[in-house]
């Protein structure tokens, strides 16, 4: 039976680019089995970025590989360009999410391309994709959606407009990311609604952050008006540096804990889940693991279905 | 203009009754001088209890008085028994909540009382009042309503039966609080809808913990279904000892921001409630604050009307 939600979990991605010590490549696979062990179907391993300018993702093509070993797990990587996506079309992903940021001033800063030059990017790729692995999904990840830490406001008419652009450009999707962690659940209810009514089945996922507390209220408001894929990040992994104790990326663990204890079903078991945290540590020895559901322990008489 | 919902601050009673620590007389007047410089409007100040048993709450009247010196500022205490009923109306409180724990064996641990007994408290108290202070009000806390680390799952039922029990004998609102940080937005939702419908204007507050990182999610979920007052500790003081970093309490500055940044007005000033973590710092020194609003600072263009 079908999960009520899909948890995509962010983490050997997100979280090991925003660290400053790389993971050994061994380390990655020992903790993607454990994610998958624990019951996650969708992963973001790598992202297909230049070495030098990201040491951590240097071995992106060897992970994708492992992780394609274990059946019936979508295998995600993050592409920039068009080369980035060959690279990981050639390694045999399942997906890629392109990061297009709504923010004119985080997108130079971040891609040295304006929105409207991204939107480009991503009907590049969509052509390479037709040419080389047509059954590759495309996301686009609609980046500093809900503020910038550079801009400040966000215009969400721009939000709209961007996604728009990439499904038209040809993306399969155009998920939310709360980059900067500024969302607030109204704003997430409002700007999900409005991308429902303009895509449709074409709306993404939430890809929300924690950094002023809010990453779950901002994923329950989004569950509230029908989103029902949601990015985590194991022990909160990909924390704001500026923030200390801050977790930037939601939790994956509270995340299936708020699902689960909802009655909304996940696929994912919590224990397992939280045992994941063992190879993630020592793959990564000193780096804090943030979390409160594996900090508290999960409640008297809990039961879960998986 | 009245703001949209009411914050009560519990600090200076929850928070500081789950420290080690005695706060100094003059370091309370002073912290509670700093909430009500921030805007909040209802201060749970401190709980009349036997000083042997909570030598952290021996000073309760003395800062009852003080907290009456604000003009506008409801002034509230905990009061497990009749005899501290008495001393606080004595004091000059406006308001008393009396705890009321909807598991039984939580019930006998916690005041050596079943949760029937404590219905016959409530009324004794109910009558004292009537007695002595006509105007002061009465709300009964219904504790560990979403759950219990003793006995674990607690009947929706008997929360709502003792909760209507409670207003029965004489209270003037009940509300429902998660003690244990085992509640979940959907529980949330269902309880305070049942609450609503069976109490009306009775049904009071709700009294969230963060201790598996669902406070603000639960907020949420009861502002959703029409809750207007919420409860919150500064600096998420009252952290169970057993779960590290876990804070306790809603973190009030998070909830403010929250509200504050969805557009629902508190009437508290954000910059000025962090200010107020000073005091409390300089009272309490090396006891861990919490927040994430706090430790990641404001989103870059914040406004506040207030």
């Amino acid at each position: 039976m079908k999960p009520d939600v899909l948890i995509s979990e962010v983490g050997p991605r997100d979280g090991l680019q925003s660290v400053k010590a790389t993971m050994a490549t061994a380390d990655k696979f020992r903790w993607i089995d454990a994610l998958v062990a624990a019951g996650l179907r969708e992963i973001e391993v790598g992202s297909f970025v230049p070495p030098r300018l990201m040491p951590q993702m240097a071995d992106a093509a060897e992970v994708v590989r492992h992780a394609l070993t274990h059946p019936g797990v979508t295998v995600l990587a993050l592409v920039p360009n068009a080369r980035g996506a060959e690279a990981a079309l050639k390694a045999g992903v399942h997906k890629l999410t392109i990061p297009v940021s709504a923010s004119h001033a985080h997108s130079l800063a971040n891609v040295r391309q304006t929105p409207d030059e991204m939107v480009e990017v991503v009907r590049e790729i969509v052509r390479l994709r037709d040419a080389l692995a047509p059954g590759v999904g495309i996301e686009a990840g609609i980046s500093t959606a809900f503020g910038c830490t550079l801009q400040g406001e966000v215009p969400e008419d721009e939000v709209i407009r961007l996604s728009v652009a990439c499904v038209a450009a040809g993306a399969d999707e155009s998920g939310l990311s709360d980059t900067t962690g500024m969302a607030n659940p109204a704003q997430v209810r409002r700007l999900f609604k409005r991308l429902q009514a303009e895509l449709g089945q074409h709306a993404g996922s939430a890809h929300m952050h924690n950094t002023r507390g809010l990453g779950l209220a901002n994923c329950l408001a989004a569950w509230d008006v029908g989103v029902r894929t949601f990015d985590g990040s194991l022990g909160g992994l990909g924390g704001c540096p500026h923030a200390p104790g801050a977790s930037g990326n939601v939790v994956t663990e509270d995340l299936v804990f708020m699902f689960e204890a909802m009655g909304v079903t996940t696929g994912v078991n919590l224990e397992k889940l939280m045992a994941a945290r063992e190879p993630l540590r020592a793959g990564l020895p000193g780096e804090p693991l943030y979390g409160m559901t594996p900090e508290a322990g999960l409640p008297l008489g809990w039961k879960q279905g998986v």
